[in-house]
């Protein structure tokens, strides 16, 4: 037999304990911000039926994206390619029991059969974070807020990122009756705008014309209008009347309020799944090398319905775990990290035993202790604890057996001291936070 | 269009907060003892190639209860059933760069097309320790250590559970030399061995009778010599003089000097998957309600060579979830968790943007803060509160926003006390360990 691969899976990562490590930090801030907002964590399972991204995560995801197949008892299932089909269903299952504001996160990882690239894997970890139950933009701001908190949280400064907001109202508005399409031409104008970053000008102009038909020339002038547009007041009088304006300009009242200063209205964002409903918005990285929105959310009050239940408001936001990596790689903000093993400890001699019992004590007081139980040379242990970078080794032989005195090396400054047990379980406990 | 069923798909679970809660309780016992010796966390991808199962995992596994597809790419790929395959892979890839004894830890969900039924699910969550690079028996006795740290850690007491430890070279002696079986014949009465709690002692009988064939009569003697032998002392001199033996009786005494007590052999316990070379060994709880192993794990020299890399000794353990909670259940051992949240703070009249305010410092403190952001009743927000189970709750109207003192009422006591933002504070961290 030839000898397996030991390549991970195509568009996939291997996660080695310096990568997890990031990954880990990159989870607890996740995790600290969710959670000081009174977000509670849910999980759901990986596999899911098809039908429910069908319904209304749009046709690219559902049908191009998903891993998808029939399991061995004729189900047409896929692996959960995004989360928010799924925290709807959890929560139509328990319409009547939930308390709300229903306030939910998740740390999970989801798949999608894209072309792999910078930014993009095939498997990748999200942070959702939804608010159910609250029909008010105060629902928006709150998970506008902890977006903005998140990146704050790894370090970013306001000009590090912008906040692109808009709103579906405004956008069906737009599409509908100031520009008057229909809802087909609605939806490839949308799809269009979508795409802008994507294509060149030129190719925008050729496929907004098409879609504009009849109209194509006042349609494009207004069309251009709306790209130049700075900010709400350069919009045309039409748009800047309409009820929906109302609530987006609320929106960036309570944003302001909660000191968020990286929020821009921004009439062109789309946002590509089908099943938001009101606010939209996306966060980008301000430098160029990121040039994908780093990750986006908005208002989606018709899903949970979806499920046979009453339906009900809601609004989330999903970081992305690679995205987030990039950002912190570009704009260096990747903390230096070390292993979480406290001591390692290098046995000498006829030690083994009381290394062992030494060891054992230790971690009854909670230090994290990596033995050497391989009876090498001294070279190769030392070695072995670098590699690790493992603050603390610890020597011991026959000599520390008789007076219970180690020798303790600092691996970073390479400094040396001789502690008992008593004292070592103070260092340790000292150089933890 | 019908509406979309709301059930998580068929042996799968939604972890609801409260039942989250109880995972995370898991999860971290689990990380807290691995990390304790040492461990490192990595991560793998849910999909691994089918063909890294079919190696060595068994055909049951392989071609019976993977979830595998083929892929939009053409690719045959599986949703990972166990990790054993998946970090020999990883290690294979790294050969040469990494640090050994490399000690690694995973905390990861895996999928099996299986009956559903008590203590097992078609998605569940496993802790993977194993360490690679050490060829001794002292790899063993540390995982098994662990495992029994793992227990305790939990609150388990020594006559909780026992700890069967059998090793696949004695099984191999005892197949061929002692029982006089081929190669077929071996690996038939092995898979017999190993469903004996599942079938009646006749079925066993009858089974074993047709695989022994013409020895039938001296062979079921045998046989029942073995199935009677209470220790090793009770073995046939055949099987305790053999080479094997020796191992065994080495990892005993370390397990006794590491202070595990509920470790006993059992010549009978034959552990199903393919890859194991030396010692098996399996958890099983003495409360009649857990018939079923609770994890079990062994050493398995063989798998990383299979990737095209020199080969490297291999010991591992994989507690699952399930299994572990069905037997905290059993044993009473689940302790009353709480929402992480600290504080939720209920507003009244025209408080809401000082109390968002409020809310944003008491973060910034690192307290844990749900605001009522719904304009509701009192009543309706206190219910809202308390069925989220939070520690406290705040209480702001007009005259807390005047004279910045708010009531503080303990959810559980239901005491109150009225507190500046100092103070909460103070009594949110003395609440916390």
């Amino acid at each position: 037999m030839s000898a397996l691969s030991s390549q991970a899976y195509k568009g996939t990562r291997d996660y080695y304990p310096e990568d997890k490590r990031v990954q880990n930090y990159i989870f607890a801030v996740w995790r600290s911000i969710a959670e000081q907002y009174g977000y509670e964590e849910y999980g759901a399972p990986t596999l899911e039926p098809l039908d429910i991204y069908a319904a209304k995560s749009g046709q690219e995801l559902a049908n191009e994206q998903t891993y998808s197949f029939t399991d061995r008892g004729g189900r047409v299932v896929a692996i959960r390619p995004e989360m928010t089909p799924s925290v709807s269903r959890m929560v139509a299952a328990r319409r009547q029991e939930l308390p709300y504001p229903a306030r939910l996160y998740s740390i999970a990882n989801f798949m999608r059969y894209e072309r792999p690239q910078r930014g993009r894997e095939r498997e990748f970890w999200q942070l959702n974070v939804d608010i159910f139950g609250v029909d008010d933009i105060a629902a928006e701001a709150e998970i506008i807020t902890m977006s903005d908190a998140v990146l704050k949280a790894f370090g970013a400064k306001d000009d590090d990122f912008v906040i692109k907001i808009n709103n579906r109202k405004l956008i069906n508005f737009m599409m509908a009756q100031y520009l008057g399409l229909d809802a087909v031409g609605a939806q490839l104008m949308v799809k269009l705008f979508d795409r802008k970053d994507k294509i060149s000008p030129v190719d925008f102009h050729d496929q907004a014309r098409e879609i504009l038909a009849d109209d194509a020339e006042e349609g494009l002038q207004k069309v251009d209008l709306l790209l130049d547009a700075k900010s709400m007041a350069d919009l045309p009088a039409e748009i800047r009347n309409s009820s929906s304006v109302v609530e987006v300009q609320e929106l960036f009242t309570l944003l302001e309020r909660a000191g968020v200063k990286s929020a821009v209205f921004d009439i062109t964002l789309m946002r590509g799944l089908d099943y938001y409903t009101g606010t939209v918005f996306e966060v980008y990285d301000t430098r160029p090398e990121n040039t994908r929105a780093l990750f986006g959310g908005g208002r989606y009050d018709g899903l949970v319905g979806l499920f046979g239940a009453e339906p009900i408001s809601a609004v989330g936001v999903a970081p992305g775990g690679t995205a987030i990596e990039n950002f912190l790689e570009v704009h260096k903000l990747v903390p230096e990290l070390v292993s979480k093993t406290d001591i390692y400890i290098v046995v000498l001699g006829d030690a083994k035993r009381s290394a062992s019992k030494l060891a054992r004590d230790l971690r009854d007081q909670g230090v994290n202790v990596e033995l050497d139980i391989t009876d090498r040379k001294l070279d190769k242990q030392i070695k072995t604890a670098t590699k690790k970078k493992i603050p603390y080794m610890l020597f011991i032989g026959d000599d520390e057996v008789k007076t219970e005195v180690y020798t303790i090396k600092d691996a970073f400054t390479t400094t040396e001291q001789k502690l008992n047990f008593a004292s070592i379980v103070s260092l340790i406990k000292s150089k933890r936070r």
